[in-house]
């Protein structure tokens, strides 16, 4: 038990972090003279009194070493703890939310997945939206460290290869989480900044454009209007933030290295060239297919596609119009994009490009030494071999996906819910998209009309997807409490 | 050139092969006084024709090494020249098909997948329905022939772990051929002469019981009946043709074993167990969920929902109810089901099992490594260890799989063909299983209401998922022309 300190430790200190920001929505309503400001001060009484009470009963872990089962369970542990709590305003609040709802929509915002139950966004207390935003923005935080602190020392999925020296676990925990964080919320924080100025010179209001910022770098996609990014009807403000979602889906440690001067960094990385080039292709192919098929010139149905397209490939999942209506062909499209993903080390979800360069490596390896077995075949990614090691854990790493996403789905049905329903919300889930397809929880639906079991499924969906399935799995064989 | 000497003997001698199973259906014809005895007399001609100067020309290529590439040609070219020539009595009849049509059965019918364009079986000319069931019972043997004899060597998606001695390359090939081919053809026969005589024992007339028989053993599920199985509202029918199908997506090299005294056999490979207990596993939960939710009695139900899912796993594809009936979660499981399969070395496509107990200890053992990574996992597989080509071959066919997956389902998007319908159908005809979902072509559907150019993609798709994807896939690169 005492080899968990640290883990608890930090799980406290991440309580007490999340009550201090649920004062940001007091503070919001208590200017405004709404008298929900109470919920949030109550809920950051708990949550923060919680958190205090857990780092001062494990107080000292913060400087003891990290086991490689105390990372684990860390990893799971302060996901979950952060969404039960970041609950707790929804579930305070005047919005008649279930326990399920509550919980969905917390952990929908805490996994950027931007899923929502709730309407009447436009009308809604200030609070409670900037609350959301922020569960996404820092959401958005916790993954971009999580990716670069913990996951490489984990090996999970193939992470191996982003190992750094900056994610050695012979440091102490908490000193090197404060400090590899430090970089990184900063970067974060005048992204955002920069965003949200440019959403307010594009023509929108200066609340919408701070919320809208929040979760368009987490990749996250809740919005303060129940039409989405629709309710504006304005191109600029659909540009600047397909620029800022792509941005928040390419890995960070380039944009650290871009903001130093080193500008080509992102031509030179063949991940980022990957997903322009899926990006690019999806856009032009349904741009075409809706030009021929629906009368409207390719130069509107273009940034109507790219749009939506970039939403749900950096899985943040704004809509500007309803894709349902354009045809098969591009419900099809948006199907298998639901899967893919953006860059390692980002905000976003999904599969990741990595990966599909990674499997890509392999099978192409494979064919040229059925080929030619006496040829010597390598598989490269980004110039550097990929190990044994690799290639399995990324084997791995689609098995559980695949694993998942099929339980999901069949679970998702035994509510009821229809095939296209069920593989999509299994699928937008588990990848932190957001909006699934078909008239239920497409991109015009909205998810509150599910049964209670099924949002706590896909919620359960969502936080195996931001912990790369193999971290919760690994809690729950026999093998990790023995001895 | 030369090289190829082999490859296009073997492929004449295929095709008089075919042209002398044409004969069959003529003589049927011929019988029964039907003057389509004709089409099946000219067919035979041109079919017998073209393969016996294909043999003249290559004269003494069946005394030749094959080469690797030369094995790989082989492979892909005589599924195509067998298909080609297949549907020329569907294209000389009098059933008013289109060539995508003909193609589309000629394919379904020696892939073993059972889809058709085909209605009014029960007042079919009897000829046609010999020569359909003839093309499943040839594929059949073709596909185990296949597995035992070339697959191996050419190290297709792990399949190396079934090399045996039988299998070795340095043998004259078509000698060999005969060899491997004479035990099997045996033992496939006296098989399906059971199946035979059981389904008439169990009440059906000799004409249907033949060709039943035919279509069970090779897991193709062509039918005389337009209702399928379905049309004889029979328990006794229904199990002996679930004993079958079981029998037939069963690796070969078993019942060979069994044959010869070794019953025990079965419930030694690991593959074998897998499967019943998937069968088992999906059977139980679709009944239950049928009992539960439509108010049948579980003994009404479970006959009913064996039978179909032994059927979709098995890659069969005969029917007895329309499962669209039976509610979302049915829905859901049979989609997912439509990519699974039988073992290797049967008759049966999909994914087999054999790959998912790879990928699973794969899987397992990165899980171990990532929790104790001092300790010693080792991935197994029927008690051998999994060598790491095995394990990359096996990724390579997954990456293989979907990536074929995905196009194909949006390629059938293009033809405005709805989500459920493209997914399933792609799913359907890569493993090669028949039915898909919907009303279209759902288990009460048919294909010909399809436009010709999904059949086109589809019928693709059947012969990709015949012949393993890779053996196509490496044809299309450019390094296996080279030199």
């Amino acid at each position: 038990m005492t080899e968990f300190r640290p883990a608890l430790y930090i799980v406290g200190f991440l309580l007490l972090a999340l009550g201090a920001a649920m004062l940001v929505p007091a503070v919001v309503d208590f200017a405004v003279d709404d008298i929900d400001w109470h919920l949030f001060g109550t809920s950051a009484m708990i949550t923060g009194f919680t958190g205090g009470c857990l780092m001062f009963s494990m107080r000292g872990g913060g400087d003891e070493r990290l086991s490689l089962r105390t990372a684990f369970l860390l990893t799971v542990l302060s996901w979950a703890a952060v969404s039960a709590f970041a609950a707790l305003p929804f579930l305070l609040s005047n919005l008649n939310l279930s326990t399920a709802d509550a919980v969905f929509e917390a952990v929908s915002g805490i996994t950027t997945t931007g899923s929502t139950v709730l309407s009447g966004l436009d009308h809604m207390h200030l609070g409670i939206l900037v609350w959301r935003s922020l569960l996404q923005w820092i959401g958005g935080l916790g993954i971009i460290v999580m990716a670069i602190a913990l996951l490489p020392i984990l090996r999970i999925g193939g992470m191996q290869l982003f190992h750094t020296e900056s994610s050695d676990r012979s440091e102490k925990p908490f000193p090197r989480l404060r400090q590899v964080a430090g970089a990184f919320v900063l970067l974060y924080a005048v992204l955002t900044l920069t965003c949200a100025v440019a959403l307010w010179l594009a023509g929108m209001g200066p609340f919408d454009a701070i919320n809208h910022a929040m979760t368009t770098l987490s990749t996250g996609g809740f919005s303060t209007h129940d039409a989405s990014i629709g309710a504006y009807s304005s191109r600029a403000i659909e540009s600047v933030i397909l620029v800022f979602m792509i941005l928040g889906a390419i890995t960070f440690t380039l944009h650290l290295r871009a903001v130093r001067g080193d500008f080509i960094v992102y031509f030179r990385d063949s991940q980022v060239r990957w997903f322009v080039a899926v990006l690019s292709a999806a856009s032009l192919t349904v741009a075409i297919w809706i030009t021929l098929t629906h009368n409207v010139p390719f130069l509107t149905a273009l940034p109507d596609a790219a749009f939506n397209i970039v939403s749900v490939v950096t899985t943040t999942g704004f809509a500007n119009a309803d894709y349902m209506l354009w045809g098969a062909h591009a419900v099809a499209v948006f199907y298998f994009l639901t899967f893919v993903g953006g860059c390692t080390g980002s905000t976003s979800g999904g599969m990741k490009i990595f990966r599909f360069q990674v499997i890509y490596a392999v099978a192409r390896q494979h064919l040229m030494r059925l080929i030619a077995p006496h040829r010597v075949a390598i598989a490269r990614v980004q110039g550097s071999i990929i190990e044994e090691s690799v290639a399995l854990s990324v084997l791995g790493f689609f098995f559980f996906y695949a694993l998942t996403f099929a339980v999901i789905s069949i679970l998702l049905s035994l509510f009821g819910l229809d095939p296209l329903t069920a593989l999509s919300g299994a699928a937008s889930a588990i990848g932190n998209v957001g909006p699934g397809l078909g008239p239920l929880i497409g991109p015009s639906g909205n998810f509150s009309s599910l049964p209670d079991g099924a949002k706590w499924v896909l919620a359960a969906g969502m936080l195996l997807g931001r912990l790369e399935f193999v971290t919760v799995f690994a809690l729950l064989t026999h093998a990790f409490w023995r001895d």
